[in-house]
């Protein structure tokens, strides 16, 4: 049993800031007054506890205390993507039978037809039912449910335990260390385990996190420079757009600035150069949805002397390579620690997320003889494009859904902005212009997803038992 | 499952500084080793994978390496008080079965006749076995065992597991905090739960130990004032003779100082404004053997606002009184939480050591309106004598194991250096001097547990039920 980490929290620093957000500020005591308000409030309503609901809102405050209410009621939250389309929605709405969708008011024309729906609104302006809020959480039980894709191209609604966030923070605070004026500013989407994790840790490390509801790096270039915050989770394109703002005003991070934590692909050496330039330590992560977060990180003392690598494992976590019987030899990155997902939900209910204990990510990487881990290869090709995942087998599967596409192959490019772009090759069966498709995939698919270019070919790149091997793809550009 | 503390902290940061003692240094990948080959030493010499040992030895580098040692081979460590008479130690060698004793060679007076025993130089000077080590401990694996009195007399060895003293360190660590730099002053002794807890939070940390053999006012004052340490554990009366040293050098604590940690039983006001002035935060916990370590602690912020008491409960620990329905109210303080002990070894094997997950401390206490804890009085008249426990239950039982004693009480009594020393009250069926009471007691127990006067009176104060009232016994005094 562990304590209902919101409760306890508040029990312990009622007085500390936990959350400011667009001027606004409120102690743990205030966020826990308002989340038991909401869950009582979700209580009326029939939300019932232990149930399954699914949320979707953006980075607001709002969002947060809806979020904290259903921990109270300790349901299971499919935590939705904004950025997907409505049929991606639909499928992740579908597939977790969850009773009803909490909504931002802001976002209820993202959500699809004939869904159970309740908005923000509804819930705040709902009167109470009396319910007795736990104290006590198991370990076992799942705070949050998030899709990822892997190689079947079809989503996967991934569990995420109480066990598995808290000890990831844990983990975590043994590798950066902790100070009670620690304050965390989020401009990654709360929707990610790279957002959501900032919440966990929050609660319980009791530092404050400045919520930021879209990435804004005049602002967030200020926040470090002015010493307004210790600690920020970026992926590459931002840190790029904060750095350009800090060397254009000549100015430097704030010595009581301590970390940027950088997810979702490697960064550039350039922006780690620059970075220290600028008297900012970035310590690089690998994680992924099914890790709840970090599995390993790079320390910042060794950003320079092992450029590329993701670090060592955090304290609870191993790390293996399948296959590799020394340092430097490839192999698919395997995962171990009370950080991985027990399991999916849904149609993958009854697919093991382990194998004695490990999961197998499908990345391809090694240790160097010091136990670095490098990621050479993402899983199933994944492509990664300012930080979001994309699965070329799940815009194929989209692709292939157009009556005039025959075959399909989808790869990433290079981008200065993005780091990759999806670009798709097709084989047609009859007529169609690039446009055409690409204006069918932005029905399917949400935007970042959509490929930049189609490329009309006669054949796809496969070997010998016909699996289409999309690393040649590229080859095939004109 | 949870990592191998030693091989983890190794792997993550082998070159980092794990201790320092008498002006010897070593890093984590050091300590590995030699930890690693004083398991294989062990394992040559018989000593199974899994058995139950006992440890007997001073605070030195050398006890630390062969309890690593028995770490890596999972085995059992029932860890000895030193400053116990022979008697008191075959009680415990006996009633936990242990296979062999390890002794340090200094301590060879110590052990009693009849047991099986190593010398560590004999461990450090034998050929290896070649086994494997495991890279992971089970969560309910016990780590160690301490022996603790109750209200019966008769000394209980306790269980300490991986999760105990894991999740206290992590506890404690989301209280106070953590910083790489960190280097923590060992001069309590590493076989109560106050110092092994240290070995234990350096191994999840990554922190320095700066041990010490004995505790040394001027040298451990000068650590402070140069900013040599961070951390210090501490019980009252060593606060006072550091305050002391600082005072008559009119030196401060560095400002890189963090804090002292302050257990074993009450600080005195005095104490605490001393060392305000002397730039010292002082933080007192309430802990014990059964929860392997702090389970409250006051916020140094806290000190002077909430004076005489323990503070709140760490993060995965709930306090309760039972039987109070609000704050202020006196009753038994029980708690709960992932750092309590499942159980006991040898004759109380079989005694639940909780009540529905609720461990009955026997110590009296309340809670103020904010949930600070106030411990009003130790169980079974627990008396607290320079950090050391002392049941007078368990004197009372040798005093009147004397041929001429019929009865016997005991009570603490104030004294200026030690906090309390124990008193005690016969009734005599022969004549006998006290002096003679006096020396047998020294026969047969740790020396700071002999009464320091023996009062032959007519009879001893007894309730209605013929219970002896302790607390009354002070009204006997001359």
């Amino acid at each position: 049993m562990y304590p209902n980490w919101i409760l306890q929290r508040a029990n312990l620093t009622p007085n500390r800031i936990g959350l400011t957000f667009e001027g606004k500020r409120w102690t743990f005591e205030e966020i826990k007054e308002i989340s038991f308000e909401r869950a009582k409030q979700l209580a009326a309503l029939g939300i019932e506890k232990g149930s399954r609901v699914a949320i979707l809102g953006e980075n607001d405050s709002n969002t947060i205390f809806v979020m904290y209410g259903c921990m109270h009621l300790q349901c299971e939250m499919v935590i939705l993507n904004r950025k997907l389309s409505q049929s991606e929605l639909a499928y992740q709405i579908d597939d977790a039978q969850v009773t009803n969708v909490l909504v931002n008011d802001n976002d209820l024309a993202l959500i699809p037809e004939n869904v159970n729906f309740l908005l923000f609104s509804e819930i705040e302006n709902s009167g109470c039912e009396p319910i007795e809020i736990s104290k006590e959480w198991t370990v076992d039980q799942t705070v949050s449910i998030m899709y990822t894709s892997g190689t079947t191209g079809f989503p996967k609604g991934v569990r995420q335990t109480v066990e598995n966030h808290q000890s990831n923070a844990l983990a975590s605070v043994l590798n950066i260390g902790l100070s009670e004026k620690d304050v965390w500013l989020c401009a990654v989407p709360l929707f990610h385990i790279s957002g959501f994790s900032i919440l966990v840790r929050s609660l319980l490390y009791g530092n404050e996190v400045k919520l930021y509801r879209k990435f804004d790096s005049e602002s967030i270039a200020k926040d470090i420079a002015y010493g307004r915050i210790t600690h920020i989770s970026l992926v590459a394109v931002m840190l790029e757009r904060i750095l350009h703002v800090l060397e254009q005003h000549e100015m430097k991070a704030s010595p009581s600035f301590k970390l940027i934590l950088a997810g979702g692909g490697p960064v550039p050496i350039d922006y780690l150069r620059r970075a220290e330039e600028r008297g900012m330590k970035v310590l690089q992560t690998y994680g992924m949805t099914e890790t709840s977060s970090q599995t390993a990180t790079l320390p910042a003392e060794d950003a320079l002397r092992k450029i590329g690598s993701a670090g060592k494992p955090l304290f609870f976590n191993q790390i293996k390579i399948l296959g590799a019987e020394g340092p430097y030899q490839e192999g698919e990155i395997c995962i171990r620690g009370p950080h991985v997902t027990p399991g999916y939900v849904g149609r993958f209910e009854n697919k093991p997320s382990t194998e004695d204990g490990w999961l197998h990510t499908g990345d391809i990487g090694y240790l160097d003889e010091e136990g670095y881990l490098y990621v050479v290869d993402r899983r199933s090709d994944l492509i990664i494009s300012g930080g979001e995942n994309i699965y070329p087998a799940e815009v194929e599967n989209v692709l292939m859904g157009h009556p005039a596409v025959k075959e399909a192959g989808v790869c990433g490019v290079e981008d200065a902005t993005w780091g990759q772009v999806p670009v798709a090759f097709v084989v047609l069966k009859q007529a169609v212009s690039t446009d055409e498709i690409i204006d069918y995939c932005h029905v399917h698919l949400a935007k970042y997803k959509v490929p930049k270019q189609v490329h009309i070919v006669d054949s796809l790149p496969r070997n010998a038992s016909n699996k289409l091997m999309r690393r040649k793809l590229k080859e095939l550009l004109p």
